[in-house]
């Protein structure tokens, strides 16, 4: 890396389905704000889809080109990072057996996100070895791209703990190789579903990143807001209502204190309150829908972002690669 | 496979240091009979090597080329199969990770070999997540090509077992895909080290398979043999003598009762016996010691070899991975 600091951040997210707003705050606005200081490699993690997805991976292809419209769509600029497939880049499952070799199974039996993600996915049956093995394939993601850092939330920091202790122990075996890459602790705002849960596309309750604005329409005013204002004249709690968390990320800061105020005392209605996050909500939502619209009907487009994201991913790859199997004297 | 019976086989030897006596009697010797009615893929698995090598991968590259002059001297023909090496057709990583994706982790925690292996191995530090996955990666090196059987020494049968329950899973999952490799099963013929232990280069009691027959005759004349023959006249017993077995491999099979006969009544100095020895592994080694000479002199020869087998085996491996990317529809 020289002397130069090492700006480049590498992370991805998995191909399963159309991004939503709990994806965008939680997750897309980081590397959208990310990207104007950092060397940003952003990937498609196609095979990693494949962990939980095994059972049907027919359904992985189509959501890959609609995950980058996604992006691209909610401000990432193609020239300014580099958007890439996992599964483009062979180099991944090349570095995967090699840090499979080193690290040893307790560390990823102990992994806390291991437990929880059997857990979450208990429907599936996820005992595989390669969903074992998901935390080396990531640590494989990152390291390949010997970045300084990496955009976690702050659930996601055993994960990368365990990147940087695969990392530490590659160096210790075969010399100082892999920078460790630091934290870049993100903002991951609550965003709930339309109800009240965990904002997912399976329980319906969720609006999508490129959702229309009509469609959006009707499913705001429909929500359940705070279960005390039967009349307009009954007082609410914002703290108690789906609709409020939506103006705390979409509404103007300056705003709040006048939409607090009015629920508290009853002097506004949550029609008004539901029409003002719509107007936000529209402003928001038109022009990443707008440049949906151009990505949708012009599918070479993406096809040309990806082209171009995974050759300039690859040459990095390869590289790293090549050093890689010079330095353990496997280099045929 | 259509209707053509699949005669091809996979089979590969980790490239760990010379082969010796033990190891062409225990599988070269197999590969050579089978070459001629069989469509043979043999595999230097240097990637299987870094398993327990990891620690030290240095040296694997230069056991590479040794061990390709090892099989060839041995009697292998490249022209009548295909010797290539592992890590150079990176689909063995690519279908390693869909294997590893379907393999539950308790199929391979029940693995006899697995676990012979920790006690074998206990000096270094296995209890990696790449050691526990060995049985995996055996896997795709296998069903890359499609094998319709795989030679295997009895000790082996549970690997394979677990070979075929992994196509049977492919199968079930995605549709008929991997023929089920069937079991070649092969002689592994007693062929004790030079101190009746079991022939290892670490034990220093082994005689390599490219030994000058010079170096090989000093090792033959100070072996210890039946310790009841203190004096020529003292009866000795073959059954307990640790040049016997040599000849039961060696020589002539009509002489063996004489051999035997001599012994029993001492007629027959043990002096006399290492001559004969001698003479017999002479003849056998000669031509593949002058083998190994000319290969030695001419690097280019084993690189060519491994260039063309390489490039036979990718373009199976390569027209094998696209059909299963189909089925899986993670063709992009
Ligand atoms: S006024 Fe607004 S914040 Fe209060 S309950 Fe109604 S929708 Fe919720
Ligand atoms: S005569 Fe031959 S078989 Fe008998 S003890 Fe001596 S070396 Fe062994």
């Amino acid at each position: 890396m020289g002397e130069t600091t090492n700006t480049r951040i590498v992370s991805g997210m998995r191909p399963t389905g159309p991004l939503h707003l709990g994806h965008y705050f939680g997750v897309l606005a980081n590397w959208v704000a990310l990207e104007r200081d950092h060397d940003c490699f952003f990937f498609v993690a196609d095979w990693h889809a494949l962990t939980t997805e095994y059972a049907d991976p027919s359904r992985i292809k189509g959501f890959v080109p609609e995950l980058v419209k996604d992006w691209v769509a909610g401000g990432l600029d193609p020239e300014k990072c580099v958007l890439f497939q996992q599964s483009q880049v062979p180099e991944h499952v090349e570095l995967n057996l090699f840090l499979s070799m080193i690290t040893p199974v307790s560390w990823l039996e102990r992994c806390p996100t291991y437990k929880d993600m059997v857990k979450e996915l208990a429907a599936k049956d996820l005992s595989t070895y390669g969903f074992l093995g998901y935390p080396v394939l990531m640590a494989a993601d990152i390291l390949l791209y010997r970045p300084g850092a990496v955009p976690v939330g702050q659930d996601q920091l055993p994960h990368l703990e365990l990147t940087r202790e695969i990392a530490r122990r590659f160096n210790y075996l075969y010399g100082e190789f892999f920078p460790e890459p630091a934290a870049v602790l993100t903002p991951s705002p609550k965003m709930p579903g339309l109800d009240g849960r965990k904002m997912s596309k399976s329980y319906g309750n969720s609006i999508a990143l490129g959702e229309d604005p009509a469609s959006m329409k009707k499913k705001v005013m429909s929500m359940l807001t705070c279960a005390k204002r039967a009349r307009l004249k009954d007082p609410g709690d914002p703290k108690e209502c789906n609709l409020y968390p939506y103006h705390e990320l979409l509404t103007d800061k300056a705003r709040l204190p006048e939409i607090v105020d009015g629920c508290v005392n009853a002097t506004w209605g949550c029609g008004d309150c539901k029409k003002l996050l719509v107007e936000n909500l529209t402003a928001f939502l038109s022009p990443i829908h707008a440049k949906r619209v151009e990505l949708d009907k012009n599918p070479d487009m993406v096809r040309d972002i990806l082209a171009s994201g995974n050759a300039r991913a690859k040459a990095v790859a390869e590289r790293n690669m090549a050093e890689l199997r010079d330095r353990l004297n496997f280099n045929f």
